[in-house]
């Protein structure tokens, strides 16, 4: 077995579900530490900042720092950035979009954008709706943080972002370009972080769709665990199977261990 | 030619553009009343009643009453209330849906429904879409209105019910049932409205899509006038033609002639 250099972690289903950590996942994280494995938190959810990510994980007790945690509106704001460092931005989003997108540097504007991006927003309005359209309609490019058609809360499953992002696809006709697992994009900007190389880097998470499908997409191991989203049940039709599986965390400790370099 | 003694006619871009009337289209009408030839007019607008559509016809000079109106809102409720009489009906739309549900006697609930309807709704919120995902996967039976994906406004071209819908559908992944143009449930409704046989009925429109599409698809003769959403440059790439086409309806006129019975 390949032993793993770096790790890229899921949240939401593997470190915890909702508000309730997850058994193991801060032994699994302690164990990365003592064993000096570099680790990132890579999270689909646009609506928080890295720092609100972080809090959270340190009260459930899992070793993390604002620079662990890597989001799809920090991603989102580095793929523009890179693609038009003056871009010009009509956001719909979170905190966390417009947080990332002032780190960046970016302008937030109502309209002559170059940019519409859209990321979660339960304050979402018809009005700012129709803004996006007309500014995709205008030429902007339409940029959507993650394509999750579902979110699973407290409430039950709810509309994600990528529901919310085809009301603008579907009036314009205008497909996104999609940041978040499972896209290749958010991965390349985890292995920068890390400064890791794809061959001895483990994905880690339990939706089959976007976590392992982003670990499938951008050619890295993957581990698939049965805390969240896709049930064990699921596994044999899984068309491309994870590299590896666990019922939970426990069962792979045994196999974190930094290759001697 | 065949002369036709009942007449199905779209109102945004083929009576009125917005507040402004078109020119010829009281005279249309007009013609339409002198030759006692029997006339619908049929509107995907799913937000006003049917005395709110006629009274703006009537301050434009078009002869109309309320029962001259038939809107995807009211062809909606009628369907429902044919499909399940004691439906209990979760909604996301305006005055129009809300009104014509009414009429038919059907309750709006907001939970164990056995319908979600989904029209024009200007003040949609995530809650109100959140809510309509959690019914269809209880089990109701996702409706739309119609599946407009744009609206020409005095703003331009703004979102439509068939792009709020897909919120729904996306989330989902449960397709919707349209019931206004170009689907044939509406033209169904008009015709028996109308008391009309489908051979001597003409429907008349602007919007290829919708209107001719409508006609077409439903097996009966169209008028498409080029006044409104539809271009005349479009005509040669239509891949099933109108029976008929004019530039504005005032070429028509001669036409209007009721056949001896």
């Amino acid at each position: 077995m390949t032993t793993y250099n770096a790790y890229i972690i899921d949240l939401d289903g593997t470190m915890y579900r909702g508000n309730e950590p997850i058994a193991y996942a801060a032994a699994f994280v302690d164990t990365l530490v003592s064993e000096q494995i570099p680790y990132l938190f890579l999270t689909n959810n646009s609506s928080k900042t890295p720092a609100q990510v972080s809090h959270k994980l340190q009260q459930m007790g899992i070793p993390s720092t604002a620079e662990h945690v890597l989001t799809s509106s920090m991603a989102t704001a580095d793929y523009i950035k890179r693609e038009h460092p003056q871009a010009r931005c009509y956001v719909i989003g979170e905190e966390g979009l417009h947080e990332a997108l002032k780190q960046e540097g970016l302008a937030v504007v109502e309209e002559n954008s170059d940019f519409v991006i859209i990321g979660m927003d339960h304050s979402i309005t018809y009005d700012s709706l129709s803004k996006a359209c007309r500014e995709v309609r205008h030429g902007a490019q339409l940029i959507s943080t993650n394509a999750d058609t579902t979110i699973p809360t407290d409430r039950g499953m709810e509309p994600g972002n990528g529901a919310l992002t085809s009301v603008v696809s579907v009036s314009t006709g205008k497909q996104p370009t999609f940041i978040g697992k499972p896209e290749t994009i958010i991965i390349d900007q985890a292995l920068k972080r890390l400064d890791a190389e794809k061959p001895n880097t483990l994905m880690v998470g339990d939706n089959y769709d976007t976590d392992i499908g982003a670990g499938i997409n951008a050619g890295i191991d993957t581990l698939m665990v049965f805390t969240g989203v896709t049930p064990f049940s699921c596994y044999p039709s899984l068309p491309v199977k994870p590299s590896y599986y666990v019922q939970n965390l426990s069962e792979w400790l045994p196999h974190i261990k930094k290759t001697a370099l």
